[in-house]
């Protein structure tokens, strides 16, 4: 972490300063310089990623975002922008001496357009707020991840986030049908029509989608929505191996069009699971893989996972058993299995956390080669793997590695690009992998979003350090 | 139509001249200067755009692409990309002295990928082959119209083309997994893995779809792909106004997952198609307006869609009558009546050609005050819409608006702007509609697409005076 020029500078609260200019925009409750108010802001949750902000602001519109951008560009300083605060590479936290500008206080949450299926709220709308929201409308958000208490409709947007559904509806940039933002000139984007079909110039917003914070401040977004699907029923499969878990994907997808979630982790986490947590075996014996599926539609889709199990368990070897919950209380608790995994890891150490995303062709080859990496690269280490199996999506966890951590994150994202994967499949680039993007991006593609960064942030207003190098 | 200074400029033969160096690096064989062959790439198959082009270029690959555009840099000419040359808003033909450079040798079909349910292919495949590629696999593209024997994925990826499907997969742009293009600097961006989940920076793919040859000369296009769904069923519905159509697809769309297309035509243009092709009435007595839906799964959606439309009739008094075919036969007649509607149209004069999008709240007074609006511009004129209602994308013709054009084009966008809609739904901006952009996007928004704009093509190499006036 290191202190920046604008923190070092003249004394934050002194008259004519940038603490005062923001004070005018957004009122002085509403500009934080005492340590103890913005300490939360300055470290992410993993506690990985801390520096100093010189002040946080949190202006409640789009109008006082923009006040905000230029009074920060006159007086050279440069702009963190955060949501939630749970991101898990750095992007949402300063380096040192950057304003720290919060969305959560953008929290307007729209009438709901029953006939587009579409709705538009404040960027700093928590996910679960969105989600109460819409719920008296029968509809529901394509995305779901498990921060949702916290994560925010703008942050969710700006690192294109995925998570368990997926699979059925596409990550964030697919929900996302208009967005409201204000670029580092100020200027104010807004785009809000939701039009299905709408061939005017650049797809400007789907590029600020997924930009990190990089290219502009979202504000306001407009998302299509979906049915709200309450007769849900999971299964829970004992496997041989990530093999037979992929073959059994394919034939459920085949078999189950109303397929929601794919997860997919193996013997070694569910025992740091079962004993951090005190869970019982969720099926008799020790297995090497299991795969955790849901159902989702209008009346229970139970019957028919049942009858997809049944043929499956007849026709594939590699099914050594399975489990189905179909009340809410054994549906949670087969969720839990999977869900755990991230807090049983936190408390044995802190992980280095890798995300990746490879192609379902070589995903059983990458998944059985990660451990011997790691262990190449930290001898001794404990890799725990966990991920969305539909898309290829592996979470790789590793315990032990102390003063190892960049030989093993190198380690695991060489094997994975040699394989054509993704060094971050949703977590996105942040602070934390800006240096391994030569290993997923060709120089073209880094010297085409350089360029694109300097076009629209010449000055290097936002986010600097994160995405782009 | 102007001569560009690149066509008056020395004989294009001589030695040492562009065409010369084009014939280095495609074969003398691939470069056309005479007029009779380079006539039908010089103008659009409307006959409302035309150009010379000081040469017609036609690379067979990626890296020829390459070295066809640092040669036009080298000698300051400037390059239109054409595929298969179906656009409609003259952003495929020269509007004077560019080197036209034609994708249509590019036209390697990939092996498809079953378990990614994916495929690469050059972008010269014009739509009908891949179909027919991809037909043995059970597998079939997200995007159709009726444009489909010569228009090339990669015209159809440039243009973010949308058709009949929009409904059920989304336009062309949702369809693209991956991308290989030639920017203007002769570098190759080349991202191909196809990953479902790839959050490592700027979705530079998503961006040069729908850009309209302007940032770069796409050469390969990995597609994600649907299943063939041969079982269909397809019905005419006999309706007393837009609003009872529009209901009834709402009705429709809650009870019919396998919907696959909604496609809107009113009493005149039943008539002209009626008077041009001699088809009978497709039910008994004259109505306002028609709707089309079409069913598609794997059996036989028949039953469903009439059980559906059965419901419907008690419920709703807008329907006056319905028709349905389930044999072949009889769906490509009632198929008919819709996509006749071009020719019969072409068949009278030369019209104004619109394409716009409305929200679906403002779908019914915008379409009904379409036509007062072109009187007013051009007393006496014949306004004939249609076009696909669930993305409420109404195409507008205009016959008899000689002289007029302008006017009516004015009108008409100002109308559907002033209701929150697109000038252009599907078709694209082009050089046709470039004058009427800012009437679409603020000037925040095109200073954005400028900026983006000049950091990838700063010499203005690419598509002059398309999109970006």
């Amino acid at each position: 972490v290191t202190v920046g020029r604008t923190w070092a500078s003249p004394p934050a609260t002194a008259p004519g300063g940038l603490v005062a200019a923001l004070r005018e925009v957004v009122g002085a409750a509403h500009v934080l310089v005492d340590p103890e108010l913005t300490a939360t802001y300055e470290t992410d949750w993993t506690r990985r990623f801390t520096g100093r902000a010189h002040c946080v602001v949190r202006p409640a519109s789009t109008p006082e975002v923009a006040a905000v951008l230029r009074a920060c560009a006159a007086h050279a300083a440069t702009v963190v922008t955060q949501g939630g605060n749970t991101g898990l590479v750095g992007g949402g936290v300063p380096a040192g001496g950057e304003v720290l500008l919060s969305t959560t206080r953008i929290a307007d949450l729209g009438d709901v357009d029953r006939v587009a299926a579409q709705v538009t709220v404040g960027a700093g709308v928590p996910l679960v707020a969105l989600q109460t929201h819409l719920r008296a409308y029968g509809l529901d958000v394509g995305v779901d991840l498990p921060a949702r208490d916290s994560a925010t409709v703008g942050g969710l947007v700006a690192t294109n986030a995925g998570g368990e559904r997926v699979l059925r509806y596409g990550s964030m940039r697919a929900q996302v049908v208009g967005m409201e933002a204000v670029l580092a000139d100020g200027s104010v984007l807004s785009r809000l029509a939701g039009l299905p079909k709408d061939n005017t110039g650049y797809d400007l917003v789907g590029l600020l989608a997924g930009s990190e914070g990089t290219l502009g401040v979202i504000t306001r977004v407009r998302l299509r929505l979906v049915p709200l699907l309450a007769a849900r029923s999971v299964a829970l499969l004992a496997l041989d191996g990530i093999a037979a878990a992929l073959a059994a994907l394919a034939a459920l997808k085949e078999r189950l069009p109303t397929l929601d979630a794919a997860e997919l982790f193996l013997a070694e986490g569910l025992d740091l699971v079962r004993s951090h947590t005190g869970l019982p075996a969720p099926v008799p014996g020790a297995h090497p893989a299991y795969l955790l599926v849901e159902c989702a539609d209008r009346s229970d889709p139970s019957e028919r996972l049942l009858a997809a199990l049944g043929e499956l368990s007849g026709a594939m070897p590699g099914i050594s058993d399975a489990v189905v919950a179909e009340d809410q209380a054994s549906r949670h608790k087969l969720w839990r299995y999977r869900e755990a995994h991230t807090e049983s890891i936190s408390a044995v150490g802190v992980p280095v956390k890798l995300d990746v995303g490879v192609p379902l062709a070589a995903f059983a080859a990458v998944a059985s080669s990660v451990g011997p990496a790691v262990e190449g690269a930290a001898p001794g280490a404990r890799t725990i793997v966990f991920g969305h199996l539909n898309e290829g999506n592996l979470h790789v966890n590793v315990l032990g590695a102390q003063g190892r951590e960049d030989a093993v994150t190198d380690a695991v994202l060489r094997l994975v690009t040699a394989h054509g994967g993704s060094i971050s499949a949703e977590h996105g680039v942040g602070r934390a992998k800006v240096a391994w993007l030569p290993l997923s991006r060709s120089e073209p593609e880094l010297a085409a979003m350089r360029a694109i960064k300097r076009s629209l942030d010449p000055t290097g207003l936002l986010n600097p350090g994160v995405l782009i190098s």
